[in-house]
């Protein structure tokens, strides 16, 4: 899974110019980075494209989602009913990435950087603790009082070497993931080789199934052949 | 697999203005519409996202991906280095759809509707020939002879009855789908049948899977400890 890392801190703390610093920083390093903006508002066709485009003609007229391709870039903009989680953007849309910062999502559990700013913070302290937000670094104009790794504002350098060592080098490419109707089922180290091996020794004389697969994808359908599971 | 249908035809026939049309329509019908826009040009940042914002300025630092995650709409941006097909497309980030317009595409090998517009053709004929382009309809201010279903311009309810008829409504649900190494497998239907029923079997116990699931989906990742695939 690819980990992801959350930038939070109040209003015009520097959120957004921490993530400006990083991002080049870690791509210099040759990882590849996502971003995710987080936003509690509700969004208008003209905040998420601009007004004299096709795309922006295809969303006014009610596409559920409207994809624009083109040879270097690729844009989507879906309707949701309700926000997705980092999870669920994870899942369905991320991957082929080394890290994924996020800026916002203070009330998910992910871990968390802080960006403190005197100036913005008045009399207040930290937004998040250790315990309850999973804060694992605070990135400040002052010195805090905080049993937590600590970096300056503009020490992209560093924070990076605490993002590499901490998440990106821990990262473990799950062997076998199994979701059934969109919600992950954990699997025993056991079952986990089982169904590993047997799915890979199945499929294995298949035409068209190279020598040494490293990404096998199964997505089975309900229709009216699948066998009902009667439990007991 | 979601079908799709390219709306093709010469610059200023009327393609942006068909789709218009057309979503409001099948929308109204209850159907979930995806469009993809076909950019042959370089896109550039503010092609894709406005200046002022904070996903701008994720963009311009060179993250990967950027997403913009709201509770009614989820923007992504995402840098590639080769053009994504249709397929691509579909197969990485669309789901929960009844049919895909693309705009443009006019070399892929979907199925074509060609906005006809005399004035802008002037002495030219149709781009698309029923054998060599998937042609399957035209859309035209005059009559041409072509043996296919013919509709003028603003139709979008007869339209919209050849899309559902034609398309909508032919939709097979996959019943399981294996992809390795991101290229679809082929599959004959009795070793999809054995695949399907072998993986529902080997699942219907473990814990926290429900008793009737609508949708499995396993990802297997190669790692040490996956077994090599020796073919004779």
């Amino acid at each position: 899974m690819i980990p992801v890392i959350s930038i939070v801190g109040r209003k015009n703390s520097g959120k957004t110019r921490l993530i400006e610093g990083l991002v080049p920083e870690l791509k210099k390093r040759g990882w590849r980075i996502g971003t995710i903006k987080h936003d509690v508002h509700s969004l208008k066709n003209e905040d998420v494209d601009r007004k004299d485009t096709d795309t922006y003609r295809h969303q006014l007229a009610g596409a559920d989602v409207v994809v624009l391709s083109g040879p270097n870039k690729l844009m989507l903009i879906k309707n949701v009913t309700s926000p997705y989680s980092i999870d669920d953007i994870r899942r369905r849309y991320l991957g082929d990435l080394d890290l994924i910062l996020t800026e916002g999502y203070k009330s998910d559990n992910k871990p968390k950087i802080e960006v403190f700013r005197q100036e913005i913070a008045g009399e207040n302290g930290l937004l998040c603790t250790q315990e309850r937000d999973n804060l694992v670094a605070v990135v400040s104009d002052c010195k805090i009082d905080i049993d937590l790794p600590y970096f300056d504002l503009t020490d992209y350098s560093k924070i990076a070497d605490f993002l590499e060592k901490g998440f990106i080098l821990q990262q473990e490419k799950p062997t076998i993931n199994l979701v059934v109707d969109h919600k992950r089922i954990p699997l025993k180290k056991f079952v986990a080789e089982f169904l590993k091996k047997t799915i890979v020794g199945m499929i294995s004389s298949l035409k068209g199934v190279p020598e040494n697969p490293q990404e096998i994808e199964i997505i089975v359908h309900r229709d009216k052949t699948m066998p009902c599971l009667n439990k007991g």
